[in-house]
């Protein structure tokens, strides 16, 4: 069977394809390149005066950017600012970052509305960390420092290396901010690129799975706490690259509304790797399954894939780096969906004329 | 015709229909009893050493969180963070928010979440005020402060005039900060609750175009900058009461992605009022319509209007005052279209069971 040779099937291995594949050794490089390097700036970092975080982003930056959130405030106790760059640009204004780190993610380091914030954050003598795959691009050379992806060319129209680099750039830092009260975070994040390439193999499992979303136009994708994150990215693929009304949740958000709009014929992709969230997203869950939703579940844990329709198992990792993992499924799901739908996932479908940023 | 006269159509009147309705007196209200408490608030909390804000709020009360980050970094320079209550909840991390003001949101004042966050701002020392409809409620206890809605009870199971006067209180705060900086900024809010009502006058043009949503299972609502909170809200709105996929997306992240989703089948609603997010958004919609997507328009501006495939005209206002009035017409338009989906708006489909918030 074709399904026993992941990729291997009718069509040529497209760059997207490629680039899901490349992300373990793209973490690892990145893991392995930045360590020392963030250490120190973390060592600079304690010694400021700094009293929260901002960070800008935009798209699946942006989608880091959350999980930064969870991050800082979890492994750190320090509260994240999203910084919304329509302020800046739009309106003109300049909100105070003085007391604050302001972190701008970027994979190529040119957006007009990333750099507004930081032009604005280097007048105001703030100290500005670029992370960017794009070493000799505007952004860095504004920043006072750079995290570099060392992620390679991205040539896919939608990012998927560049994401989970992001995610490990910013776990890099949480970890050597925890320093010496979690001395063992760092070893746990240098495991994740061997889990990431595990994860990989269940390719052929998803893509079956894909044409159960060939004929729905409407999904929605749960993650709580720190898989918020993935949720929201897995949701973004799915729209970029399968045109699916792909809609994220958290778990708590969902209940606060659009709880009524389930029904039989919903599919539901829920990322609920084992941790603090796990328990909630299984309540939840089961709450679905007795409206009748179809639950595709990503977890480590049997009793959670017992209970979905469709179960994708993932290795076991510490919560705080499970988007790196559970990322990995929901990309390969958006990828096999588009191919099955006769999609070429290098090309967009049209080039609309997007106005320019302002 | 049973258009020219909203409202007295074959159905009676709603709890929501008469809440959406209360909603310039309930901010007319608002406005009086908090104005003078609300200045000196501010001038004392402009003594202290904040350095930025901290909000949190759940459901349409987080629509209103959203709306106070503009707000407050366009009038005042003040930076938001959006406090995440998942991080405390789940797992038990205590941000730092010392240097904060705390401002919490809830029209019952009884979530366990956001009153989790409450006690550990207030255990951090850090002064906490309550925006809540509930002045007897534990968050109204907890709180250093309270800024009460005064919307009377809100009977629908959805909110409505709550959100609206939560915007109002958080404008009202906005506004008094800038203080001498921009005296115009009171009485431009205060003629606001005379142009909501006249917002509620075009109801029978969105009750006609409301049959045009009943046959669709999927709409964009894309709002940017001040009305990015509108386009939130208005989505919650079509989920919770139609159950349509309607998906809130401020245009400059629409363009970060999930563009190629756009067809000819793609309902959007498009809230552009004048100010500086309107150029963009009739650049967007122009955009859309090429695209072959079908615009419903909200907007004071005749160009914007013109455009529209159907443009429903608001009264002027100042931008950052905007949403309030554009709010209006989209929750109009959720009602209607659910009464004629023949749901009963004041009745849950089903009341599924939840699991309880941790």
């Amino acid at each position: 069977m074709a399904d026993g040779h992941p990729g291997s099937e009718s069509s040529p291995r497209s760059a997207l394809r490629r680039e899901i594949g490349e992300q373990p050794e793209v973490v690892a490089r990145l893991l392995d390149r930045e360590r020392a390097h963030v250490a120190s700036l973390v060592t600079r970092w304690r010694r400021q005066n700094l009293h929260y975080l901002t960070i800008v982003a935009r798209g699946s930056s942006d989608n880091a950017a959350t999980y930064g959130k969870y991050l800082f405030g979890v492994l750190n106790n320090i509260t994240v600012a999203l910084a919304a760059p329509s302020i800046y640009t739009l309106y003109g204004a300049r909100p105070n970052v003085r007391q604050s780190l302001v972190v701008a993610i970027s994979q190529e380091g040119d957006d007009a509305d990333i750099l507004a914030v930081v032009e604005e954050a280097k007048k105001q003598s703030a100290p500005v960390l670029a992370i960017t795959n794009a070493p000799k691009s505007r952004l860095a050379s504004l920043a006072d420092e750079m995290v570099e992806l060392h992620a390679g060319e991205e040539t896919g129209i939608v990012a998927s290396k560049t994401f989970t680099a992001s995610i490990g750039a910013l776990a890099l830092i949480g970890a050597a901010w925890a320093g010496s009260d979690s001395p063992s975070h760092l070893d746990e994040l240098m495991s994740v690129p061997e889990k990431m390439a595990q994860a990989l193999e269940i390719e052929s499992q998803i893509r079956t799975a894909a044409r159960m979303f060939v004929g729905i136009d409407r999904a929605l994708v749960i993650g709580r706490g720190f898989n918020y994150c993935t949720a929201l990215e897995i949701a973004l693929k799915l729209k970029e690259l399968t045109f699916l009304a792909a809609e994220p949740y958290s778990s708590a958000d969902f209940l606060h509304g659009p709880i009524a709009m389930v029904n039989e014929n919903l599919h539901a992709l829920v990322v609920a790797p084992s941790g603090q969230a796990h328990a909630d997203a299984v309540e939840f869950t089961q709450m679905l399954k007795r409206e009748g939703a179809r639950i595709i579940g990503v977890s480590d844990e049997a009793d959670f894939l017992a209970l979905a329709d469709v179960g994708w198992k993932i290795p076991s990792t510490s919560e705080w780096l499970s988007p790196l993992v559970a990322a990995v499924p929901g990309q390969l799901l958006a990828l096999h969906v588009a191919q099955a739908k006769g999609h070429d996932v290098d090309r967009p479908r049209r080039e609309p004329k997007a106005p320019d940023p302002t």
